[in-house]
């Protein structure tokens, strides 16, 4: 059969197909730090120059920020496009890696060999399954499996401003049947996963000015208004101490989880304990009247991702600072409004301002949050594919990210989107020290091999 | 009359003192940053080579941080000390300067000749008052002022950490009758003060941790708990909403100003709109029940001097931290306990932790307030000289800063402290484009020769 013969040209080609993604890793392509522009451009054009190789029409587009990859190949069968994205997170604080994070390497972890590079897991690794798995598929057959586009990103952490433009100048070209997206995770460590549920995202950066200048805490250390002090207290109140987020309106658009869908979660049995655990954590600190799931893949939060003020150097500096800033960003869920949010936000913050201050806003990005629907019978296929290489039953879950892509390939090219990954829980991504296991790249290629079997075949 | 004739030196002799304060002023003797410490101890040599030229028997002396520098010199009269220090605060945000700290330049501003750079205001230009002072006495009576020793310190604005081992090493050497220090200001733009009245400083540094690694918002937002959120709501918690400070015992030993004091003060007329305004402020922002004079000078206070955590560059990035940080200081006043009150506030962050947390502490110094006796003649001397340069009566005034070595002088060697300056509000000390007038450095000069004519003529 010739499945079988992918997936042995898969099993004995993983060394060079290692390789490969080595080679991807060792660019730095981050894409939220302008200095590191060029070699986003190099990624891009690393890919369009593989998936040339596969005989791929394709190519680095440019944008007004990085590169786009598209690439058109193969014909028959289903007309399926495929996302990934090649930017990879910031990677400070540096000094906690152990290794150069542009300097990837095979390692013996204690579950087994990893990949350990920024962006091994997100999205790097991932991406290079699909690409693999068309690879193998093409030595076997000497075609691509049926009709394919890929459409792979440079500006997926950092908010994606090129994306909904781009999609809409070349909606003809892009649009297809489905879309398969591989930016998610395996739902436990041998247990895979469609993701049917995502949380939108809305991100903000705050600045708290008040004196027009820095001030020494002994010369108006008590009289004068220290801006950390009411960003402090601001952020303090965010949530209640029920966990609750207390942003007027906040709540609207918030819908409960259909009975169906909470049945299922149950019976996935989630160990919230091991979850937490494996991080150093054991209490789950969201919403107090809420499971763990939940708190996770069907209810919204609010964080502070950073916060900046004053002296922050060796030593001390007794310094009143002229601004404090924050950057908070909103997990959204249903059919919460991000810009809607944004505006409350705003006025809540500027709400709570003494005399003398004042709030300055930047706007990094808002999402709504997507739910697919899954009647199309490519999303049994693909749970079915799955749970023959795992050896599990393939579950629908949620997903605590968010992957805007998604709702976009719903909105702007009327597309549905399957969301099907095999990064693990204690990949760190966007942390420091980021792994992919060897296995969940391998086994990962051999997934979509077969996916794109039942689908195609 | 001879002091005319030193009075006249100065004036001739004014353009070259500039020339030796800039020299100093490019010195970046930055103490609180190990990176400086070479040209910390090139500031010291700097110094002492000035003092040997005029006579001294001076030396940069070795010390675990940066160098002391002590002069002895001239007989006759009170044996005096004189204190002052050579290093300086960092620079950041070094963009707010308009210029680079380290290259200084005389400046024409809007209420005369400035001298711009770190350190022309604090303490670098004040210490040289007193050493061309000496300079013009000594060109003018061929020897120095009476008996003086020089005692200049390099960790002022790091804390001090050497200053008491030395100052008991080495008390007989500098035990003197009277201490004389030159690191404060003028009470306003033209009235002379002597500060009778200082705050103490206790300074903490605080980390709050939480996972074991910086996680994915995505990933983990809603379960898991987020340090930045921990520390912002116990500094939230530091001040109630009247100003008050809540840590457990902080009040102990705050004494209410005696009625004397208090008069004095309130003949001062100080006009915080003004004070405030300069600054582009309003509202006196301390304990709502106290005068501004009093949250400045007589009031303890409770400041977030630094704030950092999560990611703070660029862009956006989803994490939630491992850690987050502060550097809280407080200002103490009276009987207040430097050491009772870091225990207390240790032991108040700690009941505020939620489950995962834990916080770690670092020292930054901690000393007491201090209260000059003003029973020594030596006092009214200097009152009357400084009135008499500046023809406007010189006040005894409190000051918001601390100046812990007023109180070492007295508890180690067992001398009263003298603290006269001419810095003014508007010389932005610890802040970007620090400045010191041309006219408090000329009339700084003729203070010091008029005052060592009235202790030692």
């Amino acid at each position: 059969m010739s499945l079988d013969a992918v997936l042995a040209r898969i099993d004995e080609d993983l060394p060079q197909a290692l390789d490969r993604l080595m080679a991807l890793l060792r660019i730095p392509s981050i894409s939220t730090d302008p200095a590191f522009g060029a070699d986003c451009a190099r990624a891009a054009e690393w890919l369009a120059e593989d998936l040339r190789g596969l005989g791929f029409n394709a190519a680095s587009r440019p944008t007004t920020g990085h590169p786009m990859v598209v690439g058109h190949g193969g014909s028959g069968g289903r007309h399926l496009l495929f996302y990934g994205h090649y930017d990879v997170q910031p990677v400070d604080p540096l000094n906690l890696w152990h290794r150069d994070p542009f300097d990837p390497e095979l390692q013996d972890g204690p579950k087994g060999k990893v990949i350990r590079a920024r962006g091994a897991s997100d999205d790097k690794g991932q991406l290079m399954t699909f690409i693999e798995a068309c690879r193998a598929w093409k030595a076997v057959h000497g075609s691509l499996p049926g009709k394919l586009t890929i459409f792979l990103e440079g500006e997926e952490e950092s908010g994606s401003p090129s994306l909904i433009p781009f999609m809409r100048e070349n909606a003809a070209e892009l649009r297809a049947e489905v879309a398969l997206i591989c930016d998610t995770g395996l739902f436990e460590d041998h247990v895979p996963a469609i993701t049917t549920m995502l949380r939108g995202l809305l991100g903000e950066e705050i600045t708290i000015r008040a004196a027009d200048r820095d001030l020494h805490s002994g010369s108006y250390g008590g009289a004068a208004i220290n801006p950390i002090r009411v960003l402090a207290r601001i952020l303090a109140n965010l949530h209640d101490e029920t966990g609750h987020i207390a942003v007027p309106g906040f709540y609207d658009g918030v819908v409960e989880l259909p009975d169906a869908i909470r049945a299922q979660w149950q019976s996935l049995a989630f160990d919230h304990q091991k979850f937490l655990g494996s991080v150093g954590l054991s209490h789950p600190a969201g919403e107090q009247d809420r499971t763990p799931l939940e708190m996770l893949w069907s209810r919204p939060t609010a964080e502070v991702n950073g916060i900046w003020g004053g002296y922050t150097g060796d030593g001390f500096k007794t310094v009143l600072p002229a601004e404090a800033h924050a950057k908070v960003s909103f997990r959204l869920v249903g059919q919460q409004d991000p810009l809607a949010i944004r505006d409350s936000f705003r006025q809540w913050v500027r709400d709570q301002l003494p005399p003398d201050c004042t709030a300055e806003f930047h706007d990094h990005g808002a999402s709504p949050a997507g739910t697919m629907a899954i009647d199309d019978p490519a999303f049994e296929a693909a749970r079915q594919a799955l749970s023959e290489e795992w050896q599990k039953p393939a579950s629908y879950i949620g997903c605590g990210g968010s992957i805007p892509i998604a709702g976009y390939f719903k909105t702007e090219l009327g597309m549905d989107a399957m969301l099907i990954g095999f990064g693990r829980d204690d990949d760190q991504i966007h942390s420091p020290n980021e792994k992919y296991d060897l296995e969940c790249f391998h086994k990962g290629i051999r997934s979509w091999a077969r996916i794109l079997a039942r689908l195609q075949g």
